[in-house]
């Protein structure tokens, strides 16, 4: 199998990293291996033959690869579209946190096809929270069973990372609808042949509306109308990509014909609101996609090395030994197994915290949730970046020959950090928006968080934590020492070196709740063990969580020295680029 | 102009960092101005092309792409190809450090293109050194004018970086020739149309030689043997790549039909240092190749962030800014900039100590340029791809979409980091082979030439140095003392320890004598600066070299904390990765 789910270690971390709430553990598993068995027997082994397919487009139609179209009628008729739906359209009302390791699991075994069901996520969110009840009453239920999927159309040309730029144009028809016109480009899932209909969600300015992203609004429109037939709206071409090429990038053309129809969702001109809604979902489910990736890429890579056998290892019996014996190697792969871990975890969290915000910690879990959403975005496809690399790099040169599929997961991996704001635009949203909020509460609470998990580590004597205690010590300190740096500088008279520190900042966020992650797995795992527990998995976990911090925590001194000495750039960043 | 050659930044960083000795100023300018035409305006146009056209296979035949039989003799007819040759052979005989520069244009422009004449100089080296006189005087001339290129039959399924298991077979013909059978795979340029015949340097195996590397033999084998007639070998398939698509990676059949007819270069049974000769070129040649293509991607960055606008920059009049306005964009170019310009010194470095062995310093220079192949080669093409990787970032979804061409630069550059000697035994050869051959001496004298650029910033008041000294410092600081606990790990009784700690090594010595390098020219670009010269690019110099400093320099304390603490991993690594 090419994928592997792996429910163990995704249960472990729902259990004691995160602490899952809502769902007994039994149910919980039962739901993960059944996902797992989608996962890994459906959709993994249509991921080459989506990658060598592409999706043709001919005459206004997107193809997908053969096996697309029945593949997603299993994934929504087993009522997987909906896991964290209001049961009332729906859904299952599952905890997001499971849903997030089930996300995991599609994205690992299929990146491409994945982005289906992964922005009807975000039109979900938002019709649930700012549609009207006449719009959720026709759409809503459908978009849930996954049997009309929706589409997000924010990028135009000259409007990526800046949505004031925006031209699409939307006028009142008269009759409660719009008339909307314009082209949209980088529209995921645009138009294909896996579903009946599609529900495309636009953003568009109304005549005479204020300039800038205060004069956006949010329309719902449908490639087919309530009477069934089709809407002034059409795919006018896609994107050749580095890769996703499962899935078609569409450019979309709005309004050929006089205007498409379209439904306001929310209010004229807060259609900003609506789409952070949509893209909010959308951020914590990309740095899932990251952890997906970088999981396959990592089973991969380790699957390969077992097998592969070159040179011979030190004190090794035979003369030549698998590569895994090799130190080098087991760097990489254990880099690799130990930051998927950290993100993992990360993003696990964050989804838990959105569980959280809906119960009695409400506002503080709400903005636990804000925190952490740019960096489990930002950080896990950063590394998804970096774990896919070093996969092709485990590989040799069988790594860059398309045959062994490890060059697929890099290629397809790389959209990660740019897509549904870029990973700088993430940095930036931590320091400019999370941080200067509440003037660092949330993230002075997150640290605190994390020194718990240190001051565990360094009360336990157990001789297998090697210097993890004191590593992450000094990481978390470096974090503090940077958060106040930041807050410091949001607020000087140079508010651009904290912008210009915004990116070493999150990685070393990103970097130091991991550590704290990962020793929290590491203590639940010691105190198995202490309580009789056999499963090598333990001292494996332990080990694991040594090796992040001793190898990659080292990391965060350096980290905090860029971001509280680093910021002079900005003053002739254009001379020294001008050499 | 998709490429522009550096011409004033190379010669800066031979004059200045250096220290280009054997020619003159002036001569050196208009050699590196012309080769920067070529580059320029006969390579970069054919980069996209052959990209597009990829090389195909049909019937034993490999197609270039149009435009690439022509480019190739422009290329050979202006003496290009045998820059540093031997005049005797009818080389230029100019320096190594002249040609690095020449070579990064090449790589810079096109490097599917550049793989050509880069297996060539291999093979001239290799031919140069070991070969019989009746052998140079039938073959040498010919490589070095390029009228014939060579090629590397090293790789075979089962032996990738273990040539120890190589098992292609050669049989005295009793006539002075040998019968050589076998496959090899990954033959870059095995077959093409760019020339009438192509001289295979085949490693294979005597009947009864000793197993392992003590065993292998080295042989040229043409592709047209001097009769005429066609040798007994052919190619017997391409690879389908993720990059360098307009190279063909060809597997080679060789004695289909009895054996094909090979001359021995060298002695029998000693292929291996012939191999080392031709490789040890190559391998700075690679390095090289990342630093071009990472200037390549850095240039076209930067024209892109300077034309694209979004958002407000802080302070800025207008309402949306070029992208090089915000802090963290310049962030990324300014890190791609940096590192370029420290790998490029690097690998300038490498080629003057190459250079240097050839007159008075003899031995010492021969061991320097020993001990920082390894690093020109790893560190360099490591950069190259997060540099290339930073360049799609920096164009946002343009960057994912192949028209822009980011992706390409990026999906080219990853072979890099692993042909050649992937970079982790170039990590192992750095700390196991070179800093052990001589217990450290060369290594130290590395650190000490470090220092004195060091001390240089130190003594030095101009303001605009920022903390650049006293981060300098502390990173040679941590690069001496993880050199001295390598030693003492090697001789201990855990080697694999410091096996355990070579790549962390390696980045760690790349980095701070980058940093020393960027320091050097900082120095006398503010030396300049004092002596009255108004160029602007002098204050780029000392703005580019303290970004480094303060930016990227801090990771250093945490590189030597992953060396000297980091090494526990090898006694659980399977523990760890089976979880």
């Amino acid at each position: 199998m090419s994928y592997r789910a792996p429910v163990a270690e995704m249960l472990f971390t729902l259990r004691h990293v995160v602490g899952l709430e809502g769902i007994d553990a039994e149910d919980a598993e039962a739901i993960l291996s059944e996902a797992g068995r989608i996962a890994g027997e459906v959709l993994a082994p249509l991921n080459r033959v989506g990658d060598r397919h592409g999706t043709p487009f001919a005459e206004g139609r997107v193809t997908t690869a053969p096996g697309f179209r029945e593949a997603y009628a299993t994934f929504t008729a087993g009522g997987w579209n909906g896991l964290s739906a209001d049961p009332d359209h729906g859904g299952q009302g599952l905890p997001k946190a499971l849903e997030a390791a089930c996300t995991e699991m599609w994205n690992g075994a299929n990146l491409g096809f994945s982005l289906c069901p992964l922005l009807t996520q975000g039109g979900i969110e938002a019709l649930a929270a700012h549609g009207s009840e006449a719009l959720k009453e026709r759409y809503l239920a459908k978009l849930v069973s996954g049997e009309w999927p929706a589409t997000m159309n924010l990028t135009e040309p000259q409007a990526g990372s800046d949505l004031a730029l925006l031209r699409t144009r939307a006028e009142p028809a008269g009759d409660g609808t719009y008339r909307i016109t314009g082209s949209k480009i980088y529209i995921t899932y645009g138009e294909h042949d896996m579903a009946d209909n599609i529900v495309h969600l636009v953003l568009a300015r109304l005549k005479d509306a204020p300039a800038g992203t205060r004069g956006i609004s949010l329309f719902l429109v449908p490639k087919v109308l309530p009477d069934g037939s089709l809407n002034d709206l059409r795919c006018s071409g896609i994107e050749h990509k580095l890769g996703i090429n499962a899935s078609p990038t569409c450019s979309m053309a709005f309004g050929d014909r006089g205007g498409a129809t379209g439904w306001l969702i929310g209010q004229e001109n807060k259609g900003l609101a609506c789409m952070f809604t949509m893209m909010n979902a959308a951020r914590l489910a990309v740095g899932v996609q990251g952890v997906g990736v970088a999981e396959a890429a990592t089973q991969k890579a380790l699957a390969y090395a077992r097998e592969r056998r070159q040179g011979k290892a030190i004190g090794a019996a035979e003369a030549t030994s698998p590569i895994v014996a090799h130190p080098d190697v087991q760097r990489m792969l254990l880099t690799m197994k130990a930051y998927t871990a950290a993100a993992r975890s990360i993003c696990y969290l964050t989804a838990a915290a959105l569980d959280a915000a809906h119960g009695p910690e409400g506002k503080a879990a709400h903005d636990r949730a804000s925190l952490l959403t740019p960096v489990a975005k930002a950080f896990s496809t950063d590394l998804a970046n970096e774990i896919t690399s070093l996969g092709v790099q485990v590989h040799g040169g069988m790594g860059f020959v398309e045959e062994t599929g490890a060059a697929q997961l890099m290629r397809d991996a790389r959209i990660l950090a740019i897509y549904e704001g870029t990973n700088g635009i993430q940095a930036i949203d931590l320091t400019g928006r999370k941080l200067a909020l509440d003037g660092g509460t949330t993230a002075r609470a997150q640290i605190a968080w994390m020194r718990r998990a240190g001051e565990g580590l360094l009360k336990n004597a157990d001789p297998a934590f090697g210097r993890m205690g004191a590593r992450l010590r000094a990481a978390i300190e470096s974090l503090d020492r940077a958060t106040t740096f930041q807050l410091a500088a949001l607020t000087s008279n140079r508010p651009e070196t904290a912008l210009a520190g915004a990116s070493p900042y999150l990685r070393l966020f990103g970097l130091a709740l991991g550590g704290a992650c990962l020793a929290k797995a590491a203590l639940a795992a010691s105190a198995a063990q202490k309580a009789g527990e056999t499963d090598p998995a333990h001292a494996g976990r332990v080990a694991l969580a040594r090796f992040y911090a001793e190898n990659l925590l080292p990391a965060a001194s350096g980290l905090e020295e860029t971001v509280l000495g680093g910021g002079a750039f900005t003053e002739d960043a254009e001379l020294a680029l001008a050499v």
